[in-house]
């Protein structure tokens, strides 16, 4: 993929909606917004890794904050640009280009809108190779890289930059910011040199996310869309169901909440649950854990194959649990101790979603 | 007053204490903070506003947060210097001098240990005349003037700036960071050039606190300190009483509460009550209010006439509550609407001390 243009952006949503586990901002927006943009600036050049100077930098663009807000409180231009925009008068000589800082929902859309309306190319990589909750759940931070310098901006015209101690407080600082911008906000975060971004990103995911999105819309091939996404990702399905219980609450700038299904078809009889922080988390069959962050675990539309974010997750609905495995940066003891159950809390180790499948492993 | 030296901080404290109505971050503290800078880095020359260039830029140095916090997390000298530091290095050429941002406490101390460190010189003048508890509570708010800039530092070594819509939102943004911070940090707010500030600043503040703290502690006089006082500054003389109640919460980034005390001497059979958030901000005798903000109450040692904070306040404590009537400034409908009575939630109107007063007002 040299560039993205307008008939990119179906696709690249559908598949980083998948990736997003969920989470990352609602796509529909964001696809509008980056619509909106190549439409009035023109396609966006795509970068990989290689082409990066080692001592340009990369401004890694994103929303923060709970979707149930970003959702009904739409961002401004203002807001969407704000960040990039300030941090490019900062650094004004060095900036080369714009980066999804995850590939998941919105967040992989609106930094393409980002790159149109400045002029720049955007990387065709992110920083989580998924959607997680927290800002400091970068592959940078498991390298050891703490964010230097970060902006946010709201839908009000305040602007804000801070220089946080290390990824931790950065998170901490922004979350609090977020609140008081009234739930959603957008920033640039782990602004790094090309050289660190070779060294730490998640490479191909943009060009992943299309290509998702163009095999799970492609009806002509013989094989079911998701059947042959598992085969390729090494996925698993987890469980087909009705969800019979949905509950969110947002607290502390995020959306937290679970949801439980009645097995339909090869799963009747059977229950699933599922926990989410923004995305899902944690997935439990009949008390089981079945698949667990930082592994990935993805809600489809039964019918359609589509896959659906928390937000839309509701009574009802059937969907098809399927998980997949993480990237292997988020498999060692550090990516463990970053993302993994016991840091949101729950009580449980994390194991591969493959180990935990062993011989019941369902693949379709 | 052309230089404050050592000699100058133990005045200048006693009488910023008075000014800042029992807020304004504990003085001890920054009397310490003071000291150690003008004895590593000189005496602090001091300018009139008429001596401010009209492009050159002042910067407000202060505390924000909650007293009860700061008296405890005493600031780290990253804290105390970085925010006004971090501004200089982004104007480079334009910035001509430190200003405390209110005249009261901590926060008429910390800006003069700024400004030895990093050579400048100090205005002769406080953007409030008396302390207040929220960022927004000052003089240039009240002309229609907007922070533009805000910087922040705790003693983490977190720095943040940042570009509020206006005052409301710059004090929101400050008190939630603060928050996250640890309840206290500190700040330079409302950055403006000289043409403003001495458009709107109140003039001489620094110079009246060291000539009260000079009254109360002469004892050469035949007359008692408290009544020259009161005498040179319009004041009343509202209560001698002794504490029998004390409440403080430490909420939303403040240290709020109130106190109440029973008469003693010529107060025989009377009660008292005084309501605070940070700084004193309404009294009642008998339940009817006696002063209010924005005049300015303060309470003074009984015995030795020594200003106290509400941070000092304790139990069984016999103290003499005077009033003073505010600079003009407060006195319009805007400075009433931004800091007076209804502001902080208490259902009455403002009314000048001396109305209240008038014909019972019992002036020493």
């Amino acid at each position: 993929m040299k560039w993205i243009t307008e008939e990119d952006l179906e696709n690249i949503s559908i598949g980083a909606t998948l990736l997003g586990t969920g989470g990352g901002g609602d796509p529909f927006v964001g696809r509008l917004m980056a619509l909106q943009a190549i439409q009035k600036y023109g396609p966006v050049k795509v970068l990989q890794l290689e082409e990066l100077d080692d001592d340009a930098l990369v401004m890694p663009v994103g929303a923060i904050g709970a979707p149930s807000v970003s959702n009904e409180k739409i961002a401004s231009e203002e807001e969407i640009y704000g960040p990039a925009e300030v941090l490019k008068e900062t650094f004004p000589e060095r900036t080369q280009a714009i980066m999804p800082i995850e590939i998941g929902g919105g967040n992989s859309l609106l930094p393409i809108a980002c790159a149109a309306k400045m002029g720049l190319p955007i990387v065709d990589a992110d920083a989580m190779g998924r959607a997680f909750p927290e800002s400091q759940m970068v592959t940078f931070f498991l390298k050891g890289y703490q964010p230097e310098i970060v902006a946010m901006a709201d839908s009000q015209g305040n602007r804000v930059i801070f220089y946080p101690k290390d990824g931790e407080w950065s998170e901490k600082i922004a979350r609090s910011i977020t609140d008081v911008m009234g739930g959603s906000a957008n920033m640039v975060d782990n602004v790094f040199p090309g050289k660190v971004v070779k060294e730490c990103a998640i490479r191909g995911t943009l060009s992943l996310a299309r290509q998702i999105g163009a095999e799970l819309t492609n009806m002509k091939e013989t094989t079911a869309p998701v059947e042959r996404l598992l085969t390729r990702l090494n996925g698993f399905s987890l469980f087909e169901g009705k969800i019979n219980h949905i509950e969110r609450n947002v607290e502390g700038g995020f959306t937290r909440g679970r949801a439980t299904m009645t097995g339909i078809s090869r799963n009747k009889g059977e229950e699933l649950e599922l926990l989410f922080q923004n995305e899902l988390l944690l997935a439990k069959k009949d008390g089981q854990v079945v698949a667990s962050t930082p592994d990935l675990i993805c809600a489809l539309d039964y019918e359609t194959g589509r896959p659906i974010t928390t937000e839309t997750l509701r009574y009802g609905a059937r969907i098809h649990v399927i998980a997949l495995p993480c990237d292997p940066k988020w498999r060692t003891e550090k990516g463990i101790e970053v993302a993994g159950p016991r840091y949101f809390g729950y009580q449980v180790d994390y194991q591969p979603v493959e180990e935990l499948m062993g011989e019941k492993a369902y693949v379709l």
